[in-house]
């Protein structure tokens, strides 16, 4: 039996990327897909790659009739997702890929955003959508929050060593590196090919990046007391891929053991021999992710490295992976695809 | 029940191509792969976007066992080729990549490859494996040679109009735009990211490419008299994906209608409404082919633009296709992946 | 004695190229910079690698003050800069690097650009601003009209070629590949890194881009009769470079012949050996212009190939080369910039 | 009066560079050019982007007379390097742009270059070519080794806040990311256009970069006591560029005060307003280096970031200016060319 999902927001990239995802996945028909401002608008005029798929036509959310859909993937910016969240039947699964439901912390999510939350009770319900240290609780939810891209590498990295108290919490730092489709299909400048194309820098450095948020919250919950990161980002002229070069105190070798335990049974997350340098190419366009541990010259420091896509692990694979779990799939269908290199 | 396959030459990019692609299909199991200078090697050393992958090491084509193996994908160089095909077993199914079995003439397989062809035998048996256009042939082969890439994206938007007898056989130029991927893995100072990023070229101009070989066998044989097509390669500084822009005389709209009506059953030939340009970003990692017609602006000349990915259409999906039509497999299984964009 | 020269669009990709040109010339001093939605920011600001220079910040046109200025580059989009160019003082020297003055016939204006010209008079004054083959002109001119960056390699090729009667008049083909700096600065969604980057296509074909006025135009006037080429352009994924590769009916080597002796003095035309290829990435970010001759396999069929940079050769450079002449500079100051590559 | 000078490994980048840019150098003559593979050959055939220069062609080392040679530029592979000066007249100026005297002492070269140095005595001699740190040593100096260019960008970040005692010596982490084209013109699998594009990764981590040698060399001089940083270079995708992205603890407001004030007087290195990133594209083709100083979230701590051409100021650029110096020619001369952008 196929199951009926809606995409909001399926004009952008991760919904584009959500819709390649499901092309191939046996258990899922797309019924409904909306884009506000490109509504009416065949799929094959505003991402002509989807062509050969027997798409719907974009519609506007108000024209989607949801008592047919059993789950919608809500692709929508920032601060609009939690307004349409927030007036979608509650019995409706959602995994949403914005922002708006992955801080708990009202005071938090002010804090990061800007301005009050406007749902702040789907924000107390919602799980938080990293897949593989969240799984129960997403088995169980109704309003998964899939994690920002970059917050999505970053914890592959840290998340078992803290938990494991190998690293020195206040001395990590995350160097992280992004292609360009995490910024979106927005019209700025900077995100013009002239403009980024052979070339990269730092943005948002010294501590305002908002997946802090996020950073922030799960690292302090798993140690029990307050931990911030030390994150800067950099644009790097590549569509797809996160790498999250991770600066710790601790040993090498038990890093990596532990970081290989903790991955052992885990479909998508491979960890590399020890000293071995992953690369984003190598996972480009799947949902798995690589992870290598290097030993510095110096005693009791390493680097963890962590290479992602963030269209697919760090977004809409990560996005099918919380559904398949909502709706008691087999947790990797339509997820295996191998990355595509060259 | 599964089938067993081989792939000689797996350390190259066609081969990993195939691996991406048998990745998902459901009744393929790759029981070996060849790749002689890396003979020993684990796949994820060589290509590590397939670490994820149960695959079996490297070995040398004498090692293998073909006695268990139901087909090969035969992978490696031009000329090597046909030595090693030609020493495999009679009754082993064979898709070849290279361009060892595209001529049926012997004379012409000389003059365009340079010496004479070491099994003339095997180049008469060998089906040409343009799927569309050969596929009683090739669900009847044991040999089949599959296409060049460049070949295959000017057949497809050439075969249909000389059958139907509507341009001019003496006045077609086909201007072609090619990826980086289609010159393979060799290690050449004019494949250094350093050389060809940020520029691009024509190359093999004024007639010497090989797969003009190609053109002239297939369309002298439908037009059943001497064509010869003007035809200029370029190299694009981008790593997948071929666009040959073909110009010819005839009516534009009565080259759509035929285009349109030739491939209406093709689930990989996707021809866009009369007017619109395809772009290779909208097959990329795909096996399908976008072909868009567009009127000059004097009477009786239009352009015929096709856009294929040169190692999934134009080879490895090709390949994975034709096996499926020799194996009695439904001909799109493990194909129907969507392109990957951006 | 410095010449002072205005810049108005110094906030466009043609207005930071003329200035990172002349950074370097001895005689230029710029005075003023205009940009209208940027008026009051610093040039550090608009475009950081003109941060060393000491520049003066933009203001709006009106601002300038023209009877200080020796010289004006109008780099204003298309339309505005009629306007704009019709109320400076009329004993300005002013060279248009928009298209508002390529064209000399009314009505060929409005059939290209869609609407009446606003300045008739000066459109009859202008000089069609291709250096080399109207350089007296130039020098004497007060208002030069800069050609199109893909008219400029097109007429590269074909000038010569048609004065000396070398080739059918009704059998040119021009399909050109343009780098992604010709489109501008504008914020379109296909100009986007993620929608660009790793793909290629043909746009506008069939005849409707507008530098088919020029070559119309031009070719025209030459042959003195009506002469229409095929022209296809191509968005290729690279900052600069312009390839155009034109396919002729003529003896190659008459041709080769010919188009040397017509660029043997030449300083910024360099015809290659008979056979050879030009590429883009050879002239990138100077004012060359490197232009080949193939022989087809076919009797009496050439292909000429001329590769220039869209920015400099294409357009600013251009520009500064034609000032130079208006101010009695010898031509090449500033100019002599060896190409970048790597 | 033009000054006479040779460049030694002149097929490569860096020697393709200092062509570049003595091209119009007013003072400079080449007056023989060396590139051992490919002796005989003409420059427009080994880089067919210098082919408007009147340059001599390639010759082997031993057949230049260096008695008409007023000062060598040494672009050869580490140590080749160093036998082929060894042998060089012991009065000729050399700018040496290899690794092999960059390093003062004999213990520290064969624990980084892998064995003993084979001309001990001109190691001793050499003068670290740094320039806006050894100055006075290099108008001085007959024998200069250019620094390794990731050793500048680090370099150019922290010696002024070492020398100032800013920053706590023990927790410096230099997250280092460079172009392609610093890799040079090796056939490596690695550096083909199709592994490298679109996709990013890190090498070399955990203190096992040659650079590093420089780096304890220099920091640990100017501190008085062993300095050890930690150091992760990255490739990505871009033909020039070094992005050094240094952690530091201190105060960034004081940082950024120092390097200002560093750097006031120096024509090459801009540090920009407190809090903006640079950008390599904004350096691009040029000698300029770009700094810029973050504070971090956490009282202590910033990030100081600086962009240079790995080409230019990391390499030819330095060696010129070097060479300028040495000759009593200004500085700046042949320098002063604005970055290419976009």
């Amino acid at each position: 039996m196929t199951t009926s999902v809606a995409i909001l927001g399926a004009s952008g990239y991760t919904g584009a990327e959500l819709i390649r995802l499901i092309a191939t996945h046996p258990d899922l028909r797309i019924t409904a897909l909306s884009g506000e401002r490109k509504a009416g608008m065949a799929m094959a005029e505003v991402f002509p790659h989807l062509r050969h798929l027997n798409l719907p036509d974009l519609m506007k959310i108000e024209e989607i009739d949801f008592a047919s859909v059993d789950l919608v993937f809500c692709a929508l910016p920032h601060a609009t997702s939690q307004a349409v969240i927030d007036k979608l039947p509650r019995d409706l699964k959602i995994v949403d890929l914005s922002a708006d439901f992955r801080l708990r912390d009202p005071a938090a999510y002010e804090k990061w955003y800007g301005k009050p939350h406007a749902a702040v009770e789907l924000q107390q319900e919602a799980v938080y959508g990293l897949t593989e240290f969240y799984r129960d609780e997403i088995r169980r939810a109704r309003l998964v929050a899939c994690t920002g891209c970059n917050a999505a590498a970053g914890q592959y990295a840290l998340r078992p060593l803290i938990e494991a108290g190998l690293i020195d919490l206040d001395e990590i730092v995350i160097d992280l590196k992004a292609g360009v489709s995490g910024a979106g299909r927005a019209l700025k400048e900077n995100l013009l090919h002239a403009e980024l194309s052979e070339g990269f820098h730092a943005y948002s450095a010294g501590g305002i990046h908002r997946h802090l948020g996020e950073f922030d919250q799960e690292f302090s919950k798993i140690a029990g007391r307050p931990v911030e990161v030390q994150f800067t980002p950099h644009l790097i002229p590549a569509n797809r891929g996160i790498l999250a070069t991770v600066y710790v105190r601790g040993e090498a070798r038990d890093i990596h053991a532990t970081l290989a335990k903790a991955y052992a049974d885990e479909t998508f997350i491979e960890v590399l021999p020890f000293g071995e340098h992953p690369s984003t190419r190598h996972v480009r366009g799947s949902n798995f992710a690589h992870v290598g541990v290097v030993a510095d010259r110096r005693q009791g420091r390493a680097m963890v490295i962590v290479a992602i896509d963030n269209l697919t692990k760090g977004s809409s694979g990560q996005a099918l992976q919380n559904a398949n779990l909502m709706l008691g799939i087999a947790e990797e269908t339509g997820l295996m695809l191998a990355p595509c290199f060259p």
